[in-house]
Parts: C-alpha cells; sequence; structure tokens
C-alpha cells in the first residue's frame, strides 16, 4: 500500500514525493487571506507539502504572492463561484457545479490530491462530498469524527459522529467504530485504540435498542479489527482517558460536541472576567500570566480544528468556519499527515475486511485485517 | 391556592406554618452525616423549615443531636432497608419497601411533607417515585430539570429531561415545554421564560421528525401557557442567555448533562495543573487566589445541586450521590423554595391548562391558563 498519493500537477515543478492537499480557498468566515496564511504557516515546516487550490483567482494570486514560502507549490483553479454557510444543501448538491467547494472535492476525485480542507458550511460540503466522491464500500452511513481534548497521553480523544446525518443503526455504529479505530491509528498514532460507544449508563441494560444491539456486534471481532472494545461510556467520559474513541450517533454527537464546546466557552468567559473585574485582580493576573498562557495552550480549540469525513472514496477536512490561520493550519497538517499515510485506502480496507469477518465469521478471512494499516 | 403544605407531624411542637420536607438520609456517596450537616445549614437561615428524615434510626439521633439547629424541627422513621447504588429500578420497585427512599416518598404521598429529597440511586428514585406518587394528570413521561450555569442574570438556565426517559415524542416535548416553564417561574424567579428546543441546527429542516413536529405544537400557544418560544437551540445554546429553558429527550439531555460535567472536570483539572506544575506557578497562584476563588464560585456545581422530578404528584429531588454537605443544603433549599410555593400544584395545573388549551383550541378555555401560577 502506497504511503501518499503524488501526482505532478502541471505548475509543480520537480515533483519526485510530493503530497498534495486540495484547499476552498473560500467559505471561510475570515476570508481568504487566512486561508493562505494557515497554508504558508503548514508549509513552512514541511517541505513536501504541495497544494491545490480553488477560489476567486484574483484574489488569491496576490496573497500568494505575499507568501514566499509557497512559491512554486500552489496551483490556483479559479472558480466563479461560493458557497454560502446559509445554503441549504439540496441546493448546494443541484447549484454547486461552479464553487471552490466542488472544485477541491473535484481534485480528490480525480486523485490529483489525496485529501480536501474546507471551511465552508458543513451540510454542503457533506451533500457535495457524498455525490462526488461517493461512499466507500459497505459504508451506508459516512460520518464526521473530531478530535476532543482528553487526559489520555496522545492529549485527544476521536469522537464520531458529530453530525453528518442525525440517524445511526447498529450497524452504522459498527462501521463507525472501525472507521474510528483506523483514524486513531493514524491520525493520534494509537496503535490499539480502545473503543467506546455513548449511552446513558455503562450497564448493559441501560439506553436503546440499536445501542444493545450494537454494543454486541462490536464486541464480537473488536480483537481481529485491531482495537479494543471498552462497551458503554458516558457523556463524562469523552474528556477521559478511559477510552480512544467515542462512537455515537450524529444527533447525540453533534449536540455533544457543541455542548462542549460551549461549557468551554463560558469557563473561559468566567475566567477572563475573574481576571479583570477590578484593578486588584489585573495584577495579579499580570503575576498569573504563565500559568493562564499555559493552561490557553492545553485547551486551545485551535489546536484540534478539523472534523474528518470519513467513509468516502478520499478524506474530506472540514475546518472551522471561523477559524484563524492557526485552526487552518492545523487542520491542513492533519490533512497532510492523513495523506502521507495513505489513510483513505487505509481505511476503506480496514471497514472492508471488519464487515467481511463478520458475514464470514467461521473462515479464515483474517488475509484484509492481518494487513496492518500502520 | 395554598402556598406550602402545613403539616403536624407528631414530635413536631407548635406548628403553625411549617414547610415540611422529606429527607432520605441514607444512599449518598458520603453517608448520613452529611445529609443532617445539609440539613442543619439549610435550617438556619430558614426557621420555618422542618423535616421527617428517613433510616437508620440509630445512626441518625446521635447526629441530630449535635445540632442545635434541629432541635425540635426533625421527625426520624426508622428503616432498615437501604436502596443501593447500583440496584437494578426494577428490583426496587418489587423489593424495596422497607427502604428509606421508599418511606421518604411515602411521606409525601401521605402528603406530610410536599418535597422529598434524596441522594440515592436515580433510576431507583425515578421508578418509586412512579409507582407511589403516580403521574400528574396528562403526564405520559416525567422528566428530570437540572439548572445549568449560564450568562442569564438569574445565572441558570433549567434543561429537562436529563434522564427520566430515554425516549419523548412530540407530545412528550410539549409537556416538558409546559413543566419546564412552571419549574423556571417558581425556581427561577421568571415571570416569562423562553423555552427552547434542543436540535442540530437552528434552521427548520434541521433534525428529528419528532422534533419538527414539537416544534409546531409547542409554538402553537406559547403565549396562553405563559412562555416565550425561542424555536430551535443548539448545543452551545445551553448555558447562553438566548434561552431560559431548553427542552430534549431523556438520552440527549443526559449525555450533554454529562458532557458538560465533563468539560468543566478536564478544564478545572487543567488549571489546577497549570497552577501547579512547579515552584512559579504556584507562587503566582498566591497572588491570583482571590480571583481562582471567585472563578470557583461562579462555577461551582454544588451552587445548583439537585435534579427535580417533574411531572408526579409530589415534587423530588435528586440530590447527587457525591454530594458534600454544601450540596445536601443546595438541594434542600431549593426543596423548600419550591414547598413554600405550593410548586406541585402549580405545575399540575400548569400541565392540564396547557394542553386544555390545545384540545379546545376554539373554545374560550383560558380558565385555567389566566390563573396565575407565581
Amino acid at each position: 500500500m502506497q504511503t501518499g498519493v503524488t501526482v505532478s500537477p502541471p505548475t509543480v515543478q520537480n515533483s519526485t514525493a510530493k503530497t498534495v492537499i486540495s484547499v476552498d480557498a473560500m467559505g471561510g468566515d475570515l476570508g481568504v487571506a487566512v486561508v493562505i496564511g494557515g497554508m504558508a504557516r503548514a508549509a513552512t515546516k514541511n517541505p513536501d507539502m504541495h497544494f491545490i487550490v480553488h477560489g476567486d483567482e484574483p484574489t488569491i494570486t496576490p496573497l500568494l504572492a505575499k507568501r514566499k514560502v509557497l512559491n512554486n507549490r500552489v496551483q490556483v483553479r479559479h472558480t466563479d463561484d461560493v458557497v454560502d454557510m446559509h445554503d441549504r444543501p439540496s441546493h448546494v448538491m443541484r447549484n454547486g457545479k461552479g464553487t471552490s467547494m466542488w472544485s477541491s472535492l473535484e481534485a480528490v476525485r480525480q486523485k490529483e490530491a489525496s485529501v480536501a480542507v474546507s471551511c465552508g458550511n458543513t451540510g454542503a460540503l457533506m451533500a457535495l462530498s457524498m455525490i462526488r466522491l461517493r461512499k466507500a464500500q459497505g459504508v451506508k452511513r459516512p460520518a464526521i469524527a473530531i478530535l476532543w481534548p482528553s487526559l489520555n497521553p496522545q492529549g485527544f480523544n476521536v469522537m464520531l459522529d458529530v453530525g453528518a446525518d442525525i440517524r445511526a443503526d447498529a450497524q452504522d455504529l459498527k462501521v463507525f467504530a472501525l472507521m474510528g479505530a483506523s483514524y486513531a491509528r493514524n491520525g493520534l498514532g494509537l496503535e490499539r485504540p480502545r473503543i467506546g460507544l455513548l449511552n446513558v449508563g455503562t450497564e448493559d441494560h441501560k439506553g436503546k435498542p440499536e445501542l444493545h444491539e450494537a454494543n454486541d456486534i462490536i464486541a464480537e471481532d473488536a480483537k481481529t479489527n485491531g482495537f479494543e472494545y471498552v462497551g458503554f461510556v458516558e457523556g463524562g467520559d469523552i474528556p477521559s482517558d478511559k477510552v480512544d474513541v467515542i462512537v455515537t450517533d450524529g444527533f447525540t454527537g453533534n449536540v455533544a460536541l457543541k455542548t462542549g464546546e460551549g461549557t468551554a466557552s463560558l469557563i473561559g468567559l468566567r475566567m477572563r472576567q475573574a481576571f479583570t473585574r477590578n484593578i486588584l485582580a489585573r495584577i495579579s493576573a499580570l503575576f498569573a500570566l504563565r500559568n493562564l498562557r499555559y493552561l490557553r495552550h492545553k485547551i486551545d480549540p485551535r489546536q484540534v480544528n478539523g472534523g474528518v469525513f470519513l467513509g468516502l472514496n478520499g478524506t474530506v477536512i472540514k475546518s472551522h468556519g471561523a477559524a484563524d490561520a492557526t485552526g487552518v493550519e492545523a487542520a491542513i497538517r492533519l490533512a497532510f499527515q492523513l495523506a502521507q499515510l495513505g489513510f483513505t485506502e487505509k481505511l476503506a480496507a480496514r471497514v472492508a475486511s471488519g464487515l467481511q469477518n463478520r458475514q464470514d465469521d467461521d473462515e479464515a478471512s483474517s488475509d484484509m485485517a492481518a494487513e496492518p494499516d500502520k
């Protein structure tokens, strides 16, 4: 299995082992400059990183010219249209052909790049990804996976689905477990990730019927599939060190994600108030500055910007709409890492093998599962 | 409508306008002493507060003797059994008759007290409450409501259901809206609470079919029911000032609650690490002590301890199993407030009136709705 898609787009010179990322420059709340800024930061640390950038060429080219580090590493594809934050997915599916989002996915579809990054409208991006890249074999529902700050040594846990689809049956949850394990292996470097299924209690009798069924089928061949299954976990375990990957349906996952973000924002605000409410508080804040900076670094959501769409023929990273250059940089570095590891192909192999194991329970069908995906 | 249940239990002298709270002394993680300690603290501030306490008499009586403020204000009801944290609700329903939990609910059933407080097993407490107190008219699914720290002037929002039942159809969600509004009015003093329905987006087309139906039926007579309906809200809005009451099913609500708690714990831990990781950090923490204390006070979960069971013939407050005396005090003060306001009766009237409005849409049926419940 190759460890990265190597292509030679026309404007990139001396291509030998380049990794090309397809970037939708439009659609972010903070404009094109922030996207180009994030690309430049990420590129500084990775000389093999190349880009195809999609959007308004007259806006993009002058911004690129200011960034020496991007010289000869970027191909620009002009598009006239942009997907708006408020466009309905159904509208974009019918009318999205001339948009930068569509074009950025097309580069992945044509194998010119192996990962696409966009700050645009999540619903539209998922809808377009489904019709342009198509679902990988065995995947009925793709999922969006995110990294969640946690007490684990790797600093983050994976949670999926956080909003690709509001539904998931037991079989979908099984596929989420396989995909989540593959992402944790490739994205976080965990050889044998621990998977948990989100529920309202850890006892076997708790929760909805589809969760009981999923509990059984995820457990049954966890070992063959290269992960450890810890059973049901609760909301409080999402940031814990009891589990590496939290599997749930997209409705529950989305609510949990936004609740976590909302709680963190509220505490952040209260902390700022505590350290600025009067002169004395402000003075003591000066003494605590190093501590506060350390804390901010530890819980900075910009460091883990990027929801990854899993289960498509190609990997798509949704960067936060309000991401600044640091956020875009994080999303692009993640894209680069996954592209270099040949993640799309590894994930597809894992899902196929995981479902195969189940169908041919008694047969010696572990040839695919035995193939290491890291 | 009376503003408190006044009873004269045998050992309480000079009863005139007493408010009696039924307290399950057993089942908390930290033991009986913490429960009695919480009672004493709450009683100090409220001379009209009286108790019936249920549990192991030989343990309870010496603890009461140490608290002068509780003199002649407590009746003890001995029980031999305790509901364990790990007992299954179905087991407790069959075998719970001799437990302190059962006895504490019995006092409410017999109208000796109007609110019961217990630190015991949530599932068992809800199951026993359902069979002993029975559901209020028009309520198919009771709900557990909690207070969530928020940016609103009142400092908290109400969320329900956080785990009475994993399911809720559109009609249940409508009843939750009515009950949540009544609780916000009586518990938080909001005359016209703003109700939101938890979803994965605020646009009308987002989310599950039952949410669309609920969205319509909650909106249709919000004004008559004394609340404002703000439509769909997201997880990030739970601690916001956009809404006062968040309505959701018990599965989603429970995950959201525990996710919020888990996120807050993680940030708390990181903050302690930031201020203790080395000598310099510890010294600056000394300078920041006042700020850190202010912050802790602002986000201390013990200040809002107590999930309230709504929709039964009697109000039951579930205090956190791990609550310390401050936590128990908060639960008891909430119980006292609700008892004094005659909350159980007001809530029942609100639900009946809200459902009545719906059935007799064209009739002039606002006589009950017009009755002020605060």
